[in-house]
């Protein structure tokens, strides 16, 4: 039986717990001292309401609820799905001392932190993330916002939560692939600052997959520590919070280039830090061997290793080119220096990138 | 001839000067230390644009431009408005480092403002106000936002510029409901806090709609120093900043009922401090003969101390009912408990407000 752990991300004012156990979605006390208002807003999910929705309706029992079921899946991640949530907030007449709680994963989290942070300039915020990758990530550093036609993420805010509560339980229902995507950015952890987490990882993964429940919450617990460690020294990624986005720059071209859903994000970023860790082994930076195991532990997970091989060289520099880490119109990545050693660099050798992206298939390539 | 007056907003790392004065178009240097990066896009309207637009690309010579001209007015003040904006900085890859420069008035600031606050979820951005109002308001204290069709300004941001540059020159071609619009705001800061710059505005009121230049620049100036203050005192609004609404709660409920763009935003505002003033006396907080001294300042300033027969008393309470501060359903006022003093208060009696608010039209009123 693994008790509830709490950990804590310090950012002054706005600092805030997460907690991490099984059965907390039967703990109404965890969330009592951030419920300043008595109306609340859910917002969920078309999947998450079905399976966990009665278990939270319990928890909230005694407040007004307005409850919003979104429709699933990535390509609602949008401006206009935001405007809906605000349109039902207002209709409820939700004040600004109500709070808006999210509950399911990544996209949910994303899509209803962003509105919490812009409904009347902003109100309070709860994460009740249900899938792995959000668990480990998106409900950690106050990330939110949402996507444009032109590129992920584009549109969003900094808004933290006033708790973040993780209960192991909701894993049990979630599909291999949805598993293997938090799988993903639980192996980022490792390979950007944790070399002995990354140990760890290659004696364990199996179980992890297999959802042991001591596995599990360690896992979580040690990636969230990880996380909040690098936000809470850099909380508005001016510098070295950059680091978490190791595999990002390729993936979200994936993402984008195969439209937004159809490979998941925890997918194209497992897929992103394998051709990470290529090219830091064409600069020098990596061995062979740090190399390998990265890769080799990446396949374990069940990720791809390389690209989709619709998406040419030419599509990716395109889509990379709008990255939020671009800086005066320079392409910057998150390279690997060894095994929990990550860095933010714009000093790339265009060979190195070449090497990395998908061959040409044709005379025009070669643009640098 | 007056000279550069320079404000400081001290707000910590997120402090901003203020210059306000006569030909500030003409000084580049005022704006050099902040554009960090070469990329600028100017958000502006087809009014300001053929009048002023030359001087800002002159000012702004040298940097790669991306040039948005909005259509004027406040019903243009939504968020598909914003959408355009963010996808024309997309296609135009404008990156974190580049600055958004907003060029007009309120509408203009706020629109642009939430523009940049959410833009890759936060960009640098400067104002350049053109009215008498965003001169005196809106450019600063760091709200911005767009109006929802349920309520005016239910979705936006805090997000503070990096300077703001009043060039007084561009009052110039203002029409005249825009003027009185502006010192409807003007007389707001006398009448909650500050009895001595009231008694000035009593003595250079026909100066001041005049536009003779010292009397503007200084009561510009005395303004920004009241909001400045207030605003350093309490930047997210959870307290006493709210004291800056006076005549907003009825003043938005007759933008609302009339339709956005009818009555102008400080029109209504001063019809809504003839209400609370109305409302303060009925209460017993003011007295008749400084409910009369306001009154006769804002009829002197050419605003309408009624509200319009059309909006009924029901429609009023209507509105209202989603006002920003209505805190747990409680409907919150800002009243004055003598010249050069506001309070915000949920504290006040039905028959006061029954009292302020339209007479009923049929049998059907009265519900409290």
């Amino acid at each position: 039986m693994w008790a509830m752990k709490t950990l804590n991300v310090d950012l002054g004012n706005r600092s805030y717990p997460i907690h991490i156990g099984s059965g907390l979605l039967e703990r109404p006390e965890l969330l009592r001292p951030v419920l300043r208002g008595q109306r609340l807003v859910v917002v969920t999910n078309e999947t998450v309401a079905p399976l966990y929705g009665d278990r939270l309706r319990a928890l909230l029992d005694g407040h007004p609820l307005t409850w919003i079921e979104l429709p699933d899946g990535e390509r609602h991640k949008t401006l206009a799905t935001v405007e809906s949530i605000l349109t039902r907030m207002l209709e409820a007449r939700l004040d600004r001392g109500s709070t808006l709680i999210a509950f399911g994963g990544g996209v949910v989290g994303d899509i209803a932190g962003f509105a919490a942070a812009i409904y009347q300039r902003g109100i309070d915020f709860v994460q009740v993330p249900t899938t792995l990758l959000s668990q480990v990530d998106s409900s950690v550093g106050g990330k939110t916002g949402v996507n444009h036609p032109l590129g992920k993420n584009m549109i969003g805010a900094f808004h933290q939560p006033r708790v973040v509560v993780i209960d192991t339980d909701t894993l049990r229902t979630l599909p291999v692939r949805e598993l293997r995507a938090g799988v993903a950015e639980i192996i980022k952890y490792g390979l950007i600052q944790d070399a002995e987490f990354f140990a760890w990882l290659e004696e364990h993964l199996e179980a992890l997959l297999a959802l042991a429940p001591d596995i599990v919450s360690e896992a979580i617990q040690r990636s969230c520590v990880c996380k909040a460690e690098v936000v809470a020294s850099d909380e508005r990624e001016s510098g070295r919070r950059a680091i978490l986005n190791l595999g990002h720059t390729f993936g979200h071209a994936i993402e984008a280039g195969m439209g937004y859903g159809r490979w998941l994000h925890g997918e194209a970023v497992g897929t992103g830090m394998a051709m990470a860790a290529r090219m830091s082994e064409h600069m020098g930076w990596l061995s062979r061997s740090d190399r390998e195991r990265a890769e080799r532990l990446l396949a374990r997970a069940g990720l791809e290793l390389h690209p989709p091989a619709e998406l040419t060289a030419e599509r990716f520099r395109d889509l990379m080119a709008i990255d939020k880490k671009v800086m005066d119109g320079r392409l910057r990545l998150v390279l690997l220096r060894g095994i929990g050693s990550a860095v933010v660099t714009g000093e790339f050798t265009a060979t190195a990138l070449s090497a990395t992206l998908p061959a040409p298939s044709g005379d025009s390539a070669g643009a640098a």
